[in-house]
């Protein structure tokens, strides 16, 4: 809320003589925002005073600026982090806007760290069940027909803690394993093709070149349609965090089988239980068992703002703004409650709403300064309805890590502080 | 093509103790791929030498890699930039992926530089015709109900200098000011409706706080619907040389009229005839006069590969991949002729196709080695259909710069060296 003076606005260049004897008035409606009687452009004119705590000029206009430079960078006023660890670090998903996650935010899961690779002396090893077992190169893959789309990647670890109760605080810190790009690459099939396979050729297993060597064993008949050997995300090559030069993308599964610096696909006819595959990525059930290759992403949403550890300022209009996706298609609706799941209301959804993305959904929220509690569940197109985290319980038992797409809770309390609730 | 040997592969590990007596056939179908047979996955296993002259690890699997980031950064092999003047960049077209352009390589264009602003100090100022003149801080436009949409941005300048021949070496340098966004803000409607507009107000003078004091005006009625108020693209605040904090986009028109560093929307009834809209951004016809307030950019699309300056290196499957894009709507088809515009070929259009948004379309050549001329031409929804130079010319005259939105011919020589003409 401006009040008509400070650093921007001065008495020197006004134009007009009579200025508002009071400050403005504040309006609560919709945005504060101060009326400026008696204050035109003129104000914005200043001599070119610096603040050399940041050589930041006063007045912008009256300064030369910068000349055009070869790669971007982003403003120093904007400081947005991945939140890291070692291996991992997740996406600041409240300070994101629309669906594109920027390529340097994309959360990170690797299990020893990012190669460095010369793409030059890459190579993609196809062989085992197959005629004609083959080796490309990075320039051979580019010249394949290539295809795009957008796709959310999440990693199946998200929101993992929160089976044991409230543990994260931030939107970031629970639920910031997810992150869309657009992807570019080459089919998995095209590729296979080449190879002619062996009839009984019914699964591979995708090797990384990292130094965990990440594998895992994914069914053929399942990602036929849809995987892609990507070299491309936003536009430009593949981050190196993300798989540079070469990253196995299947839309909608669980991050860590879209292997990537992808070195090598073994054409096999059953999986071949690797360590990622039985010790790890598996969800231990209340019987003892435990569910093996639970590929799918199932549909999932989270309000980022307002999120856990913001604070909401001021009564009235606030827009809930948020994220829904799934790993068997579109988004068909999300809803929102604003008091902790007893009353339902549609959000509006941004178009265009694409399978296997993220979606940005929005809602219209007056806020009375009472406690409130918010929260969003979403709905794919197959009629899959996110659950509760008491509905997922159980069926799933408390012993599970991954695939938790539970309902997310946040809590507002009459201060207007937002924290992680459990209800 | 591999040759099933260099620094990657080596003998010490071998599985198999018979190998290929000779080099792999090359193979000319579709991509060359090299047959291993009796090379396996452990030929990739090797002691983990460097390449001291880039720490390059020759077995990237043998070393540990880097640990998680706070913000990425691209792979140290991919040095693609733009191509700089002082106040301009031309986003490198032949090197990018999909319909996203990476915010880093998003073209540029200031008049006196990029402007260093402090978003906290940063206002709009709402006056003019208005009955409540306001001033909003940027905290209090991201309040408003925001909005995400994907759209190009595109230089009335782009290609001007090709109207007095073939004048560029590549597609970055001829085509190269166009590039396209997931752009997010608010509705410039909802900001205006805050200062209730007198019903004379039917223009508005847009201004950035540059240090050109870039300013344009602009017909109310024509940009109600669509024109947004934005503070982030791809998914982050806006760059700096895009407008931080705060930039008007105008979906579909020409760029100069997105006031970058937007910092004053003056209400007005009639157009101001600023600098930028009467010695500049205006187009010189035939009998003298000089059309103003071209503010559509039409129908247009361009092969980036093969394009002006690369090499096509072998006979056979080529695909060749381009952009379009349609000021007026969405890209309804892409043609590609390589005979010169003599025979037309329906490309495949990449899915999701979006209004005022680069498209990317494909289609598949089995080059004969001949010299070819490669065209593409698109046609939106209006019906209207990209023109060739000459065409533009019969209307437009020599004497224009600006709006050359002509059908590009690449030609490609026996030797597979592609250049630019016009035929």
């Amino acid at each position: 809320m401006s009040e008509g003076s400070g650093p921007m606005f001065d008495d020197e260049n006004a134009e007009f003589t009579s200025r508002p004897k009071d400050p403005p008035n504040r309006r609560a409606f919709l945005v504060g925002a101060t009326s400026i009687l008696g204050l035109t452009a003129a104000h914005l004119f200043l001599s070119p005073r610096l603040n050399h705590a940041q050589d930041v000029p006063v007045d912008p206009a009256k300064v030369p600026g910068a000349l055009a430079s070869g790669y971007g960078a982003r403003s120093q006023f904007e400081p947005t982090q991945r939140l890291t660890l070692p291996q991992r670090s997740r996406t600041p998903l409240q300070d994101l806007h629309g669906i594109i996650t920027p390529s340097a935010l994309h959360f990170e899961r690797h299990h020893n760290g990012v190669p460095l690779i010369d793409p030059a002396r890459h190579r993609l090893l196809v062989h085992g069940l197959v005629e004609h077992p083959l080796i490309f190169t990075m320039d051979e893959l580019k010249r394949f027909p290539a295809t795009s789309r957008m796709a959310f990647i999440e990693c199946a670890g998200n929101a993992g803690k929160e089976w044991k109760g409230p543990k994260g605080k931030t939107v970031q810190e629970i639920q910031g394993l997810t992150s869309t790009s657009e992807w570019t690459g080459v089919r998995l099939s095209t590729v296979l093709q080449e190879t002619h396979l062996k009839p009984e050729a019914t699964w591979m297993l995708a090797e990384g070149s990292d130094a965990a060597a990440m594998t895992r064993s994914i069914p053929l008949d399942r990602v036929w349609d849809e995987a892609l050997l990507c070299y491309a995300q936003n536009g430009e090559p593949i981050r190196p965090e993300q798989g540079y030069p070469l990253r196995l993308l299947l839309p909608g599964w669980e991050g860590n089988t879209c292997i990537k610096w992808l070195r090598r696909l073994k054409l096999v006819s059953a999986p071949l239980m690797t360590r990622e595959e039985t010790s790890k990525y598996t969800d231990l059930m209340p019987d003892g068992t435990a569910r093996q290759f639970t590929f799918d992403m199932e549909a999932k949403s989270v309000i980022t703002s307002p999120s856990g550890g913001q604070q909401v300022k001021e009564k009235g209009f606030i827009e809930i703004r948020g994220l829904a996706w799934s790993g068997r298609g579109r988004v068909t609706t999300v809803e929102v409650s604003v008091d902790g799941g007893k009353t339902w209301n549609e959000a509006e959804l941004q178009k265009p709403i694409l399978p296997k993305c993220h979606t940005r959904f929005r809602f219209a929220w007056e806020w009375d300064g009472q406690e409130a509690i918010l929260q969003s569940r979403c709905t794919d197109e197959t009629g899959y309805q996110q659950p509760t985290l008491k509905q997922l319980i159980k069926v799933r038992g408390t012993n599970s890590y991954y695939h938790n797409n539970a309902i997310q809770s946040w809590k507002v309390d009459e201060d207007g502080n937002v924290q992680n609730v459990q209800v």
